[in-house]
């Protein structure tokens, strides 16, 4: 046997596992999926028809009652450079647009889909939003991503990823609308360049259930873009909420290379929430809410008067703790409007909770790593501290099963946190304490640990807004 | 009361009649009907998006069955100048192109149904069929008329003018496909200027019936063109078959104001095909036919190797006979192809037809027209005849009940047709007899007959083709 043949089989042989696995045995990422949590921060952005009409968004009501004039699509001065920017200004490097919602109006020039940016009259039917968009996001160094809704088509009559009826035509209709999300696909997974991930709203019905193809089409043109989701593949997870946070533990592995059948719907999602530690599939959650969630509200479409709503910078900050620090990705919803643009408070208060991020993490006090079961950070001089930033090398897996924070202050070792899961990143503030010292100490892990950062901070809440 | 005021109460009361009257108490043409029969011949062009799929049609399946691609709309060689022309040569004096046929996609700019020529790439969807259309009419002097199908609509899901389905959803769709196709009328009625006739086919469900609102939409945009039809209204009515023909007597009255649910359809639609003499309402037959029915076969769209199923001419002559020359207007059915053209072959008999029509018919030996109750022709001379042609002058509605014309010959007076309805144009042929003069004897009439024309032919049969 030639050791050419010999590695040509070795390589289908770790291929054929599916996830990689390293030496540890635990699950490691994929190029795209650690693309993705290193990103932390994303942004998807709702656009549809229903913002021009200048009502009250009802996804119930309105995911079964068609727009009556799509030509209400007007958006007269369109800049997604400013939308891709303010979401940049948070921290996002990633930005996902949705190319289809549920309207089933496509914001891209599809030809086959014909309920699209060709038939208004905006730019004379010439209008390109993911374009546009995808450019934006080229410029501002964040990852553009597509997001696509065909599980609801009021124009079309596609309810749950159905065909309304029950007869031969239904039938024939439901195989035209498969093939014309395919060809969507297509054009979206093909047009735009390389994407970071690929939202496929409520998961996409593969062919099993009656759905698409989607999955093939998508693996021949984006094979380093993440896929979210059907049965048969889902590189993240959803958190479980629409909170933009998930509990604590929320370890990166599940049991099931798709996580789809086994939601835990009737159990509060508590699989999505917390995940399990000895799955075998490296798939981590994400945290999702929208920026106007504030005081009672949950808009992901921008609506007039709606700028109360928007979540104050202090809630915002909570998010961040609770997602980031939490293991997982957040994803923040952003509404421009009919004008085209991002609202101005909208904006500020972006800008404003990208600087306080800032501000609170990129002066550690001291940063280090390693890979011993104890790490012990000396300060330059007894220092008030009150966050600890870990950071596991996920590379190499989640390998962290158990673990103890301590400072070393004037009464000796005293714990800052007892703690589970590290993952991509934890977050933990504590009250202040004055500490000389303070060591990370492994009480339990798969293989050597691998810590990428242990990072404490003194951050000045007093003084925060 | 002022003259004034007394006029416009005249005017009212006239108006509220519905269907002017005569002194002679028979039912008269509005001035639309008037110039739809007295166009004689009328061409049907049927386009839609299986003329480019290479398939048979099949038209049952065609409408369940949305067309996979509708970028194969491709007509490279597009020239309705051709179309009409080929139409005005066999002597049609109205064309009428299908807007929307059965697949629901418009050969038009809709700003209402995205499904249309914006969505394809053709002429870089700025493409507008029904434009170039229209503007060939007006130069070949051909009046234009549009035909709209909204009874099915493959894309849409529409089945028997009926959205797919049983609940809110359908409601919704239901109610934004009707005001689709109100905005689609609104625009086929207002962007091309006057039209000879609009064509719903299958009828056009009125609101009654759950349908779009269609004619008070096209009322107020087109108060000089023949509408056909809906329960609400009919100008014209369908002559029962698709023969190109009707039976003799076809009277041009009806009972009822609309004939649609009284067409006797299992009564092999003989109300349609005879006719009222004594209905109230005036509402001329029409004859249609697919130029390519011969052999077995009914193709109103064009398909790959169909040419020999155009209807020899011979055929085509005893249609004339059996249609205009029985008091209805013949409308033909002709099938542009993928191309854009009207095949040669199609060309070249309507050209011979209209030559044939011209050779036996421009030539009478006398012509002459009256209104007593006994009109003679003497001829120049001891002639051999074989044809006459009848007609009454319709302006003041279908008079003559029962009539005789007779030739005089050797033998004394020979009778040559004993008939009831002349109305518009009766083409009678008969075996050669050699006469000196014909009269024609008014047996029976309401009020004073109106002979527009008693013309006599000798038409030489033998060296016809």
């Amino acid at each position: 046997m030639s050791i050419r043949l010999l590695v040509s089989i070795s390589f289908l042989f770790i291929s054929f596992l599916g996830y990689a696995q390293d030496p540890a045995k635990v699950p490691i990422p994929t190029q795209a999926q650690l693309n993705w949590q290193n990103a932390e921060m994303a942004a998807v952005f709702h656009y549809d028809l229903h913002v021009f009409d200048g009502k009250k968004y009802n996804q119930r009501k309105n995911r079964i009652t068609p727009i009556e004039d799509y030509n209400i699509f007007n958006p007269k001065n369109l800049d997604t450079d400013q939308w891709v920017k303010a979401a940049s200004d948070a921290g996002c490097k990633i930005a996902i647009l949705t190319a289809t919602h549920e309207t089933g109006f496509a914001l891209y020039q599809s030809d086959v889909n014909p309920y699209c940016l060709k038939a208004v009259n905006w730019r004379d039917g010439k209008g390109d939003v993911v374009k546009d968009f995808v450019k934006s996001c080229r410029k501002h160094d964040v990852l553009p991503g597509i997001y696509i809704g065909i599980r609801w088509n009021s124009f079309f009559g596609i309810h749950d990823f159905e065909v309304q009826g029950n007869n031969l035509f239904t039938e024939n209709r439901q195989h035209f609308y498969n093939q014309m999300c395919e060809g969507m696909v297509e054009e979206l997974m093909s047009r735009y360049g390389e994407l970071a991930i690929v939202w496929f709203d409520g998961g996409a019905h593969g062919p099993e259930q009656g759905g698409p193809d989607v999955l093939s089409i998508f693996e021949k043109n984006q094979p380093n873009c993440l896929f979210y989701h059907n049965l048969q593949r889902a590189d993240m997870r959803w958190g479980g909420s629409e909170s933009g946070t998930v509990p604590y533990p929320c370890w990166g592995t599940f049991t099931h290379a798709s996580w789809f059948d086994r939601r835990g719907d009737q159990d509060d999602f508590k699989p999505l929430k917390y995940g399990f530690p000895d799955g075998a599939f490296y798939c981590p959650a994400m945290s999702d809410a929208p920026l106007r969630g504030y005081n009672g509200r949950h808009e992901w479409f921008w609506e007039p008067g709606d700028e109360a709503h928007i979540y104050p910078l202090q809630n915002l900050m909570n998010m961040y703790y609770n997602s980031v620090g939490h293991n997982t990705s957040l994803i923040i919803g952003l509404t421009p409007d009919a004008n085209g643009l991002l609202p101005e408070p909208d904006v500020k208060r972006l800008k404003a909770w990208g600087n306080e991020i800032e501000r609170r993490f990129s002066n550690p006090i001291i940063s280090i790593s390693g890979n011993k079961n104890v790490i012990t950070a000396n300060l330059p001089a007894r220092k008030i501290i009150n966050h600890i930033v870990l950071m596991e090398d996920i590379r190499k897996g989640e390998r962290v099963r158990k673990f103890l924070v301590e400072g070393k202050t004037d009464s000796g070792w005293q714990t800052v946190i007892e703690g589970t899961c590290i993952g991509h990143k934890l977050i933990h503030p504590f009250d202040n304490i004055t500490a000389s010292s303070v060591r990370l100490r492994i009480l339990e892990s798969k293989g050597e640990p691998e810590i990428l950062k242990f990072a404490i901070y003194q951050v000045d809440l007093e003084s925060e807004f």
